[in-house]
């Protein structure tokens, strides 16, 4: 039995919470307010995010940071990515973890910055690990079969979390490649978007398959340049999370496209989602990153046009699948 | 303009003669069946296969061999897999094509061979190229958006029939590696009918992704020690195609797949299907194929053990999507 607090209690924090509860061990789970942390203690769910599915006996909520904070050594991070510099500038007046492993996904938009780096500035000294893969909250808590990675540059850290969190409805593989890991689970978001329009424009199979593959070709060669191995990128963290966002209702990254492509703007998407999806941010990182890496990458500008400058989802996704390949020979996947 | 002929006038051939034809080419597209010859020329549709979509006026059929044979000497294969010997047998009492142009899916289960070392051992002189990725024939034919590849040694082969094929809704990359899109198209039967299983038997959104990204791992480890590049099955030959015939209930393997996790047989399913899907014959040469280059393949091997050794869906599923992930450390993709 291990302590561990996770700091976030959204449908991802809660979902894992429940996964480390079921394994036996004491989760702390930090919640933003007061009256969701004592429903919580109270009732056994979390109905804002995962409905009336019970949550474990071993998770115990609370809104006070320093609890958390002090709880546990092992820190686990399901912040919205945005969100996160604000939350480790409030955990720094307390001792550091031994370890913190973040299952949050995207890029800071103001330094463009994966959260390994964010990590690393504010606890140098911390064994830092990443979990991600296609994994629906919603799925995990009812105990759906799930396969994901953990990633981390120590190998020990690595088995730490897989010990931790897995089981055989909720397995956990391990990986090296924290950047590969990292950028797959941002990128994937804005090919999500691209595949939302097409389904609103009943683009067909073909084209949603074609974006799916150009779209892990963007990923890998942005990846590439930045220290990803691109075959992480054809696994779980990057292939697996990327379908089950694309091809799936329940991703609000999709939900945004299909309300573009269907015409709305993204003002007007985000007041029927309620929230902006993390591909409408992690775009403005991308195109960023796209420039200062010198990397081609179609969709994510198509995306980027489309959210920020207004232009035409049906002429973005004609442009973007109707274009004449690259004439180059191999390999395939670095071309635009 | 240039001749061509299109041996198989099953959806997938019409389809490409009729790209063929849009492209202003004339093609001389060869049919089994005298009526269904006839009923081509007389009312440019082929209903059998793709409805009443009207084809393009370039098109000729005939059920004469040597018509076709003797029509152009650039051949498109469009038979099934385990028709072609027979079909090359026919055809080498005339002069051999200058190029040819195979696309079909699938492993010879006789002799674990690819189409490309059968069209050498019949055509050592002829140019060989492979055209795959994710393309339902009807959707290409109605005019929606493609991407597709083309590989072969020759990089003017290559340059060649992308001249022929490309157009803005039937985009054609190129590439070299032609066991990875051989291997690539062949083995994406197989999880196909895994993912239907999972979807008859509701396992859910993560499992599906699971067994995308996991099938995958697969059809690279097998790919690596037979020659391909792995790169090659991140691109549309592997991921693209593997997610449209995963995803999509046009498929033939994913139909199969969701007989048997509704609880039929293979001969139940037959019947019902009106034909076998590639994947039924294919499993059974990629299960000789992994012993002989000493590689796991744990979903190919429990779709092979449910149709031909009659063990149930339901355990085999669970089975696989609730082992325990090899310990070892990178790289994930060739881990079991």
């Amino acid at each position: 039995m291990t302590t561990l607090s996770v700091f976030g209690a959204g449908s991802w924090g809660t979902a894992l919470a429940h996964v480390l509860a079921s394994n036996g061990h004491q989760v702390c789970l930090w919640c933003r307010r007061q009256e969701q942390a004592e429903f919580i203690n109270s009732k056994r769910m979390n109905p804002d995010y995962l409905k009336d599915i019970p949550l474990a006996a071993g998770i115990y909520a609370t809104w006070q940071l320093d609890e958390a904070a002090t709880y546990s050594k092992n820190w686990v991070v399901a912040v919205p990515t945005q969100a996160i510099r604000t939350l480790f500038t409030s955990l720094q007046e307390f001792t550091p973890p031994i370890s913190l492993c973040n299952v949050a996904k995207g890029i800071e938009i103001e330094t463009l910055k994966c959260i390994s780096q964010i990590s690393k500035d504010f606890f140098p000294d911390t064994f830092y690990a990443v979990l991600s893969g296609p994994s629906h909250a919603e799925e995990v808590v009812r105990g759906f079969p799930t396969a994901t990675i953990v990633a981390s540059s120590s190998f020990e850290t690595c088995q730490y979390w897989q010990r931790l969190f897995n089981s055989p409805r909720f397995r956990v593989y391990t990986g090296n490649d924290v950047a590969g890991v990292e950028i797959g689970g941002a990128v994937k978001n804005i090919i999500a978007i691209a595949s939302g329009i097409a389904k609103a424009m009943n683009l067909g199979d073909n084209a949603t398959a074609a974006l799916v593959s150009r779209g892990l070709a963007e990923i890998m060669r942005l990846g590439a340049k930045m220290g990803a191995h691109p075959l992480t990128l054809a696994g779980l963290a990057g292939v697996g999370d990327l379908v089950v966002t694309c091809y799936s209702f329940h991703s609000r990254n999709f939900r945004l496209g299909k309300l573009l492509g269907e015409g709305k703007n993204l003002e007007e998407a985000k007041k029927i989602l309620g929230q902006v999806a993390e591909g409408a941010f992690t775009v403005r990182a991308i195109v960023h990153l796209a420039r200062e890496y010198d990397v081609e990458l179609p969709i994510a500008d198509s995306v980027y046009r489309l959210l920020y400058e207004g232009t035409s989802p049906k002429e973005e996704l004609e442009n973007l699948l109707t274009r004449d390949p690259k004439p180059e020979y191999p390999p395939a996947i670095f071309w635009s």
